[in-house]
């Protein structure tokens, strides 16, 4: 605890802390002031995420990147299934289905593109492990191939085809969480020295002991989750009075703060050189969603949900799946990368986001 | 013929050599037993194909594997050249092109998954050629390119194309079969040495000698060739019986039994760490078919069918073709594998096949 | 001067410069002699390209190929430049995004395809340097993505987007030259080290002194431009009398023609093993016109242009520009290559010409 409360002293990012009292409050006694309430809850979860981030860290410390990497996607992603999973309640589909595929981009692009080009400004080039970047990249890949083939295929008879979607949906949510599954076996298990990072990496700060590492990374995901909670009521809101389009909201914002957490151990990571835990937190991030969070929404839609969910999306939405998967594995392909890299990836991500940006207020 | 004895007398898969006169023997006496004629025949095509699979072997273990891997596509495709020729002589189009679009499929994620998988159960990391993987599946990849250009092209006026798509078809139909000649010419020829072994690989049994090897060859293509036009004659109505969709029958279950004597010799060889066998057999086949067997055919319909027939494939298969490739690509250019790549290749199967098992019985 | 005329009395390919007065004199007397003046305008830039890759090769010799392959890049597409140019003047926008295109496949496929084939019919198996082909191709990527993005997410709601992809096509050409320049940046300053040649490569005839060179770069791009404006006036009659179509004298001809400076250079380089400068050259060049020509016009079409011109292509051309990146991408993975990957990437080029050759003459 003392080791937490130095840490907060010596980190002014940390002094954001007090924000997450001030959004609650603030929740509590202007429940309308949403503008208000977005900024607050965005300045809230940033330093919570640099706290996730340190523990995290001290955790991947002790138990090998690989586990650091499942680790940091798993509670990342928390935030992502909490906001999910309000929304799939009240029946929102269409929003379920704009934040897992807004999800997926920014992690296999923003994250990527971001690490690639913070780490590469501090060092000129880094190299990390080929081989474990590209399985996570093939692994990925299954999930523009899974939304777009059951389209594809179907385009052939138009009709009848609307008690078959939901049919082939539940069935490749079962294959997907069967592969997602088995990565896991395969990378923790069977061939987890394939998965080891590249170059040794010095660890920044001294790390933490575990037991304050797990007792913070709890703590602080079940915060994350509640201030996320008031960050999604008011965003939308939010976003009428600044001038955005829906649709940017949902893949852009969202997303972006939805993945705070994971973004800033990935550039840390990068920072300091150890890009094997940046790569592995995007892809891994980016596939959990796809081949983990995604199908576990159409099976819970049966339980929790008003009518089944299915997997087919806006064809705009599979479009960017594809082109973010294809670049982040042609990109991961070589094992080196130098700050041009990351520019060349997070052009990608510009340019979708610039054309949500201005695309008039209806789709999504 | 001593030594077939012999190898018969000890491999228990071969006693389903009794199968092969029963089928013909219940296609004399009850030719609408179409359920009971596709089961027998299954039955006892597995085991030629293990036949063939030894043999080829033997020849190849004199040869080098990249005659061997020839040698292998060029007979195992025959079976598929053979059913297509006599659905060609019916006019039967869509069947022809579903038949050439499943094997191209089937063999390049299938054969090569399943390869992948097998010998990485077995074998903790496995390395192979990935130079002449790439220039394989480099081969692999004109084949959708020439499936989606002519369509994308002409998509921008719809009209007047009728007459153009068959000039445009003849027209890369030469193409493709130059491109598989030089191909052929550059394996075998000029760089043959690109194309040998990246490990020794030791072959398990015993090789026979040339003669009997060739001789086996030769006599087994024939009888699997009979075997497969009951098969054909029996799947349709068979599939019915059974509740599959005609796509799903046309795609998966021809191609899967067309390619039954490769598939045992790629995975025959995956087992006993010749990966670079089986990576040759599956991309060569599937290569095969797409430069060579399905231009030919298209050159055989001015001569043998009643209207010329065109490369014109319905989207799905397009698609389909177009994944498939860029998966073999993707996974091949590493040179390396483990289990958990098979699985993925495996998967993208499975979300086609599942797709059109699903289908509602009208498309392909 | 004394060196220049020595060099032209030695080659006779040179000789033809007698051609570029010929065309001048032609074009003042009988300016409707389409067909003659197409004929005359070819032969005399075939010789000028010869001077230009003389003349550039000269001074990569002294700045190394990563600045002697932007020199090249650059001085080439003035041609294209200057065709596109005046097509703006005259409101023609399907001409210049045709020809625009048409530039961006013929680099990316026939220019490097043909060195390829030049270069491994020559040299047994030839290497060169992956990662800086890597980036490069990465470059080109954005291409077809930015071209792609617009129209796959606007399909979404199709109408109220005529204003939208007015704004959006002009936000991207700000990012794509934006990452041009930063592209430049990264490979002639921060990392100029991993632009350097794989090998050594020797010049075969003696360089130019550089004032030589320069001089004659200057003087003869001059020309090139010149004579390149007797071309376009012509080609278009021309090639109805030879009967192609406006499609296919816009994608292949005036590319091809338009590209010959650069071609000559890149194909030199490759029969002397200097493979590195033919890769930068055909990559370069097709990112150049890709990321800088296209946006560049996009700008210029607000102050020159009747109307503002947008980056909306044809669905033809977006995916003929896909797939070619997409190969290019496949192709240069490797950094090794022979005669057959030449092969390979020429056929997808033909595989278009083709199409587009028996197109029926409306669409561009």
């Amino acid at each position: 605890m003392n080791l937490l409360l130095k840490e907060i002293r010596h980190n002014p990012l940390l002094w954001l802390l007090g924000f997450v009292p001030v959004v609650f409050v603030v929740q509590k006694l202007k429940p309308e002031a949403h503008s208000l309430l977005f900024v607050l809850s965005v300045l809230a979860i940033v330093p919570l995420a640099a706290l996730l981030s340190h523990a995290t860290e001290s955790v991947a410390a002790k138990t090998g990147d690989a586990v650091g990497s499942l680790l940091n996607a798993t509670l990342g992603n928390l935030t992502e299934l909490v906001i999910a999973l309000a929304a799939l309640r009240a029946g929102q589909y269409m929003l379920v289905k704009a934040s897992v595929a807004g999800a997926i981009v920014t992690n296999a692009l923003f994250m990527l593109g971001g690490s690639f080009l913070l780490g590469g400004l501090k060092h000129h080039v880094q190299e990390y492990n080929r081989l474990s970047a590209r399985i996570q990249a093939g692994l990925l890949f299954l999930a523009p191939v899974a939304l777009l083939i059951p389209s594809a295929i179907s385009a052939a008879d138009s009709a009848a085809q609307a008690g078959l979607t939901q049919k082939v949906s539940l069935g490749l949510a079962v294959l997907l969480i069967v592969t997602y599954g088995l990565s896991t076996l395969h990378s923790l298990k069977t061939h987890r020295e394939l998965f080891a990072s590249a170059e040794g990496g010095e660890v920044g700060d001294a790390p933490w002991p575990l037991g304050l590492a797990l007792v913070t990374l709890a703590g602080v995901t079940v915060v994350v989750a509640l201030v996320s909670e008031v960050f999604v009521e008011s965003v939308q809101k939010a976003a009428e009075a600044f001038g955005m389009s829906p649709a940017f909201v949902g893949f852009i914002v969202v997303a972006l703060v939805g993945a705070a957490a994971e973004m800033a151990s990935a550039f840390s990571g990068a920072r300091k050189n150890r890009l094997d835990l940046s790569v592995g937190i995007a892809l891994g991030s980016a596939s959990q969603i796809a081949l983990f969070v995604a199908p576990v929404l159409v099976l819970l839609s049966y339980v929790i949900g008003p009518t089944p969910m299915d997997l087919q999306f806006w064809p705009g939405a599979v479009v960017m799946v594809l082109i973010s998967t294809l670049t982040a594995s042609l990109v991961t392909n070589g094992g080196r990368s130098t700050w041009f890299v990351g520019v060349l990836v997070l052009m990608v991500y510009l340019i979708f986001a610039l054309t949500l940006y201005l695309l008039p207020p209806r789709p999504q």
